[in-house]
């Protein structure tokens, strides 16, 4: 155990190394940077955390992170309301809206269905996902899930329950990556791209 | 540019990725990964970090971080008075501390003399070691610095400026790493490791 000089010292690199992938090396040089750095440096930094943590919602529709109740992709009257894309998670919109390829409405799930992991349905925003379709009736839903098992057994779960809705369900392609040489390519997604091949027009 | 949906998120994201080594991507996790933890995280990670600015000193006699004007090794009656050990930084302190090798007191410079950088003699802790030394009077002096030219210069400098007084100096063994393999030490080391061979008693 590292014997600090100072219990604040101590104290601060415990907490900054109780974020996820920061260990105690990295929690001693950036409590040393703080330190260094001009004051106002350290208000900065915890006024927004601080802020972050006490004033961001959930988006009521949508659950994206927010600064009001609704977000501000679902309040935007140029997005698409007809088309609503299911990811697991905030960094996933984040994703998607960094191609600027898609301009419809999201819905964060909050993870995949994983019993190994004792995560059910009702720990994930499924509920208010059918509730959702049902009352905005959407032409269509787009899945842009993980391709793995328990993200293939969420999509599955969903358009079980959304059966009885009018509505069109789609996953996003899976293939080779734009730019990405076949050799290199694992065999599950060059086997995937095969079967999912496109026709030219 | 990454488009947040919350100005929150987009600050938090900001202040977290001006720390030294923490990219876009680490810090937008960092900022979820606190709005998921409960509230009690954040505030114990920004109140550590508050008292840390706010609250940490520079010890007097050794320029070590401290709670108190005086750091907790010099104040220590048991460690060994008559040696010191000078270094570039804080980290350093704690290096040679979790060795439990030494039980002498330490002197950190803030860095060596590097032209290049602009860091002179004046921006470091040098007068305040020649006047310690000539006040303490201790026996011997150890040197921990960077095996580089920068060090090397510093310690050229800092043994010219204490010729007047009666003090053993020294430097740390330079050699091939305790359980190293020679293959793989370089070039430098290995030829240094020669030169400063000792003998068996």
């Amino acid at each position: 155990m590292a014997l600090y000089s100072s219990k604040l010292i101590e104290e601060a690199v415990r907490e900054i190394s109780s974020l996820p992938g920061i260990g105690k090396k990295t929690a001693l040089r950036l409590a040393l940077f703080l330190l260094k750095a001009p004051k106002e440096h350290t208000e900065r930094l915890t006024s927004a955390l601080c802020k972050l943590r006490a004033a961001t919602q959930y988006c009521r529709h949508c659950h994206n992170v927010s600064d009001e109740a609704v977000c501000s992709i679902c309040t935007n009257s140029n997005r698409d309301g007809s088309v609503i894309c299911v990811v697991e998670s905030v960094q996933d919109v984040l994703a998607i809206e960094n191609t600027g390829q898609y301009k419809g409405l999201y819905h964060v799930l909050g993870g995949v269905i994983a019993p190994v992991e004792g995560i059910g349905p009702d720990q994930l925003q499924i509920n208010s996902l059918i509730q959702r379709v049902q009352e905005v009736q959407p032409q269509e839903v787009i899945f842009a899930l993980s391709a793995t098992i328990e993200g293939d057994t969420t999509v599955f779960y969903i358009t079980k329950k959304l059966k009885g809705c009018a509505v069109k369900a789609s996953t996003i392609a899976r293939g080779v990556a734009v730019g990405g040489e076949l050799e290199y390519t694992d065999e599950l997604t060059l086997g995937r791209s095969i079967v999912s091949r496109v026709a030219y027009p």
